[in-house]
């Protein structure tokens, strides 16, 4: 298991769930955090849906993208922040089920940039099939060393603590 | 400019949009649809906002992939349908502004297999800036010759007209 | 593990590899050919450096793009062939070592498209270190269904049989 | 056009090519440099060819991620390196023809981080086809900041000055 340099990482990670807007617009809801290694869970609800009744990729997309940053996040240290450089997601099935699973994980943690991956599966009746594959590069921001403006520059912030 | 195999196909485009709930959960609404380009404008508002009230990294996603995929729908023939089977996508600035502006394009058709590309650019006091860059690869599947069910193995419905 | 449609198909992929110069020019050897999993092996000489006396990162690029499409391969019917629809590729640490092991995997194998993963690892002093990570969409192309000239518009064949 | 910050960027960017063993090795020439766009050349001739007597998809991608990273070089300061993060290629048509051309340009320069694309065309009867398309992300280390063994820990050296 990856060690985390903070050890209130959970708590840190939850508290920058809850403020983000747009995870409780889609109803995505924060479960597993542990070092390395984040899990979001969506019901599916007809907001997200797209014309067939499927949950929508860019919403898949979504959830991915912050099961990975997340994962990334729980691994810094309380000063350091995180943002995606850039991820790439396969949709390999229609995201269809009861639920869509989210888990990101950190594959390579790194001083400077980190790679993560995450898979999203959906489950129906207790099975769970698998919908997207991503691969995600996040770069790690430390203290002061990195002027918030500097950063506004060539990121996005996912969180900045 | 690319030559459309649909005369309708603005309308068919404009239609499936129409159909897509996560589209109006995020207030995202289509604009421009022109042979191989699609615009998506975004406002700014809470809803889709990340922590520091920015709008969210995968919101940014889903507009991108979603003007990159209707760019590709608008060539194909009546009975074809596309689907994503991939994209990539850099964030390289936070999306600031009263707006977001996604413009798609295919740079590359394909019987098969399209290439496509979105720019996402942040609109304030008038001024564009570029927000991300994401390049994608859509899937075309023509209409008796791929069953639904082997479809839906392979990869996500985005429309199957 | 994996299913082969192929029984042959380690003689099927050793065959083709065998016939590709480029592998050939980098001094690329082909070693483990298990259902969905191909291993190759690069020595460290000097006409695969660049300016540092690392491996070059295309050079990496081309033995994981390989790894994984010939790991694709490994799974299909002796009548269909697969092509690199495309790949991405982080570089994650120098290409230093005595030798360079790429490991490719089927993580989604599909009627038409499979989704793969490749993972480049640096020997050196026995101890193995991670360089580079890979995801990658392969298609595969079934018999007559398929015209050359159509395969040819679409992608690169990598084999066509 | 872009500005670079070293007045003797063109020389800077021949001089790293010259030490490439592995561009030499496929004969790449490096042609156009310009600030923010690179162009490399590759003759067609057996030693990089695949089993089809295309060139090989590896190969495109060499000189496609060469071409980028050496446009992101061309930018930076004197004492400013470049190394590739990661990159994502579509390979749309098969390697033929008489030549190749891979057009590295810089698409968004960053201070930490570049975003720059290269699309490789084939030359054939003075007609050319587009074969592969790229979106990268290179990271710029500057002087003193970055100490060496954390640059290698995190990414490749394409150069460090």
């Amino acid at each position: 298991m990856l060690t985390p340099a903070n050890p209130d990482f959970a708590q840190r990670v939850r508290d920058s769930f809850q403020l983000q807007n747009a995870m409780h617009l889609i109803q995505a809801r924060l479960e597993q955090v542990t070092p390395g290694n984040v899990t979001i869970v969506l019901p599916h609800w007809t907001g997200v849906e797209q014309q067939h009744g499927f949950i929508h990729g860019g919403v898949v997309g979504m959830i991915a993208d912050s099961a990975a940053g997340y994962a990334a996040m729980s691994l810094v240290s309380a000063d350091a922040s995180v943002l995606t450089v850039e991820y790439k997601l396969n949709l390999v099935a229609p995201a269809d089920g009861d639920r869509l699973i989210a888990r990101g994980k950190v594959v390579r943690p790194g001083k400077t940039l980190s790679i993560t991956q995450a898979e999203v599966l959906a489950e129906r009746n207790g099975q769970e099939i698998l919908c997207a594959l991503m691969q995600q590069t996040i770069m790690v921001m430390r203290g002061k060393s990195e002027k918030p403006d500097q950063a506004a520059r060539t990121s996005k912030p996912l969180t900045t603590n």
